[in-house]
């Protein structure tokens, strides 16, 4: 849905910076998109025409997903629940482990925050293999809620995550794509 | 400035848990914010008041300043700047250390992302004992631009932070103070 003119823009502001955090990865800098608020607005109003009239609360993971997260659910008028990091949260939480390439890591929502059969749109920054983003969507369907909608401001087909995503037959975009 | 009207709405949200993160420590959960769109909005509105006109950049300190401080930002037609915990910017960035109660930690910031001479505000949520505030401030004013401003949702009087900022000149608002 994106025009060409914004994801040009982005891919303008964008930064690629070889070997980080490793050695051949190129990491993607997104942090200069946020010292333009016109393209920052622009981005919003983009992710914001994905999901009008189709979500009832939006998710957002820590803490990338809250930079544009936020903004769409003022946008939408919907409320915005934080999902975070294990142990920042106070109880009650539910929390949900997923694997890294080496061990695991968790992450935490708190509980009475989304409402049964809530329509919900889980958003982050980047959709790299999936992992945190799948552990996100079920943290809400446990609940009783229903993931229908998936956004990000990037994603990364090399690494199949929208595979993992599937399960939860619900629309899924990233504005740009690798 | 803020109202007595938002100053209730705030304190009715948000939820004071007893003994978290430890015994003895009362935490206050600001995530109910989140939900109430119009809530948000009206705490941005207070904020975007203190600071409009006087700030040339905002820097919000990760993760829960994200979420006030991209607002605030994006309102007042500035550049907004991640001031992230170590190890998640990629170079070239700069570092400062500060005192926890066991040991010390490290925030970070990109270079070249703040101005020489700009006059900036720092945002962050809570102001406690005003070690990663003070710390904050130190990196903007390393790159030669001048803290002027300092806002958060809640400042906690009894621990002292604000005599850490005395330092910088600057003026200094919390909307909440207990």
């Amino acid at each position: 849905m994106a025009t060409q003119d914004l994801i040009a823009r982005l891919e303008s502001t964008i930064q690629n910076i070889p070997d980080f955090p490793i050695e051949g990865i190129q990491f993607k800098d997104i942090t200069p998109i946020f010292l333009n608020p016109k393209l920052y607005e622009d981005v919003i109003a983009d992710l914001v025409e994905f999901s009008r009239g189709k979500v009832d609360a939006v998710c957002g993971i820590e803490s990338r997903g809250y930079l544009f997260g936020i903004a769409i659910a003022v946008a939408l008028e919907v409320p915005f629940i934080l999902i975070r990091k294990k142990g920042k949260l106070p109880p009650p939480f539910i929390s949900e482990k997923y694997d890294l390439e080496y061990g695991t890591a968790e992450i935490e929502m708190r509980t009475n925050q989304i409402q049964p059969n809530q329509r919900v749109l889980i958003h982050d920054d980047l959709l790299a293999t999936g992992g945190t983003t799948e552990a996100a969507a079920k943290l809400v369907e446990k609940q009783g809620a229903k993931v229908t909608q998936f956004s990000f401001l990037i994603g990364l087909k090399d690494l199949h995550g929208e595979d993992k995503l599937k399960q939860f037959d619900a629309e899924v975009y990233s504005i740009l794509n690798y």
